[in-house]
């Protein structure tokens, strides 16, 4: 999955809700995906083309099997656990937020400095001291992180998960986090993208 | 700035903070910039790049001019105001977020369909029923839009702001957008964020 777009990867997940509003199992054409999403053939074909899904010419795909194909790539099949550091505003909307399982991830837990905010529970998921981060990252077996501490203490944050094993990090802080080898950091930076709007107009 | 790309404008806001500790105006090169951060020189030569500043060989920039012209380049002497639509978990952290004025955005108001959030304030920010959009958005002269809305509802939302004369939306459902010509859409997808993480490991 490592050479798709994530604007590709946004899709996927919308082919696979718009198949599951099909009733019966018959094939069905990238085409008429495009056209039933407003989306352009050529773009939809191509997404498809990662997935292991075979199409046929003139018919397209068996829905079933497209499915299957999409739910696969998705990662749906086979869960993810990440924990959240920050069980802020924002952190908390994210324990919230439903959309991860549509790729198979859940958030499992948080952890936060705040302990006003510890040993209860967000969303239904703990939040544990900050302090008892790397024995229950040990114990959750969890390599994958959300960070959404303030910029002023998120290298500390992504040090310490680095030295718990931690390999994948989503950064919603606005600093340029530093990690050592094999680990993988990915930014999302609200304000950034509102500014290049902004921008436009 | 329309060329410019969200890892870059994410770095713009770091060298002014770092600029901005320093004492006295004297001069600074890219290269102690970059070994203050922890950057590659090149990378921070070309950032300031998309800025009017002003290098001189050997000597670098002035202070002073440096952070004028980041500050003139990101926006934050020209502020630009935007509204929210969708006051649940994500909006309201995103009203509480204080990293918009790194690039003089201001989130002056947000919307929300349901009557028990409307009427209030969040984070100092009222909030009003869905239904007076347009004539508030009309009364703000607001052209930009943060959707945090469900996904259910997202392309009816930005339908009334695209009626409303919004020009450039920043969307968080995870949803394909249909726009008319003349208004900029970014989407921003958290979970396949982290799905694609998540493959990496």
């Amino acid at each position: 999955m490592t050479d798709i777009s994530v604007t590709c990867l946004q899709r996927l997940p919308i082919y696979l809700n718009y198949l599951k509003t099909l009733d019966g199992d018959g094939f069905i054409s990238s085409g008429a995906i495009a056209r039933a999403l407003g989306m352009g053939e050529v773009l939809v074909r191509k997404d498809l083309a990662y997935t292991a899904a075979q199409g046929k010419s003139r018919v397209g795909y068996k829905k079933s099997e497209l499915i299957e194909a999409l739910e696969d790539f998705l990662g749906c099949n086979n869960k993810k656990n990440a924990v959240l550091v920050g069980a802020g505003g924002l952190g908390s909307a994210l324990l919230a937020y439903s959309g991860f399982k549509n790729y198979g991830i859940e958030l499992v837990a948080s952890f936060d400095s705040d302990e006003k905010k510890t040993g209860g529970k967000i969303s239904g998921k703990p939040v544990y001291p900050i302090t008892r981060l790397k024995d229950k990252i040990k114990e959750l077996g969890v390599s994958l992180a959300v960070i959404c501490v303030p910029a002023s203490v998120a290298q500390a944050v992504a040090d310490e998960l680095c030295n718990c094993g931690v390999k994948a990090i989503l950064n919603f802080a606005p600093v340029l986090l530093r990690v050592g080898e094999g680990v993988t950091v990915r930014n999302i930076d609200v304000a950034a993208n509102l500014a290049i709007l902004s921008s436009m107009i």
